[in-house]
């Protein structure tokens, strides 16, 4: 299979250090602050981002260097053996984390929100405004 | 920067062959169908997605290879100038796409899906449930 090959645009400057200190959805840690200290080439991007409330963050979850297809989720009730697809384990085979989050404010190439789940230190790979347009019909 | 590698884990079986028949937005053509076809070996992550009715998937925009920072929207009715990052324009640092579409079912290694809007051959990166209780509150 080819490779692909991207790079950080940015890096996030949280305050977990360790990652048994990250809590487990981002939406479960509204109160936490972090930002994405994103590198000044691609600031121009950031025009009009803004006008949304919730921002989509693409992370390298870099500190994960193995993949596990099934497993019992930790903190899953049922106790069910799941494959890594239907999970936001971080093992899996291109460990790419996504995470939904409330946007504080931007300033110069520092973009401020509230719902981090990231470490300290983790590559960005990109930014999305988020739409609830665009999730299915409820 | 440092670089990071991903290798594709499927591909998408779709009847778009050229970027002109793609619709603007997976929400915007739900009869659309097609497949994901995974590689066999990480056949035994699928395990248990067939419980979601929408996935999360993350692609390449293997078409793509230039990026524009700032831009007026084809589409947009305000013809107002954004950022990239304001907008879902594959022409992006990291040109990863990310769509959420109708799960039909899964057989083997194939994924077959509804909202489709993607390229046929586009390579994938990664698959993830899709989960309303990680939306942020409307």
């Amino acid at each position: 299979m080819d490779k692909i090959e991207f790079k950080p645009i940015g890096y996030i400057k949280s305050g977990y250090k360790t990652l048994d200190e990250i809590p487990r959805q981002s939406i479960l840690a509204p109160a936490s602050r972090a930002k994405i200290i994103l590198d000044s080439r691609y600031q121009d991007g950031l025009l009009t981002l803004d006008e949304s409330e919730y921002i989509i963050i693409l992370f390298h979850f870099h500190k994960t260097n193995d993949c596990e297809l099934r497993f019992i989720p930790r903190h899953s009730e049922k106790k069910k053996l799941r494959g890594v697809f239907a999970t936001r384990s971080p093992r899996r085979p291109n460990p790419i984390g996504m995470s939904v989050v409330r946007l504080i404010g931007i300033r110069g190439n520092e973009i401020e929100f509230e719902g981090v789940d990231m470490l300290d230190g983790t590559p960005v790979l990109d930014i999305k405004p988020y739409s609830s347009g665009l999730n299915p019909p409820q």
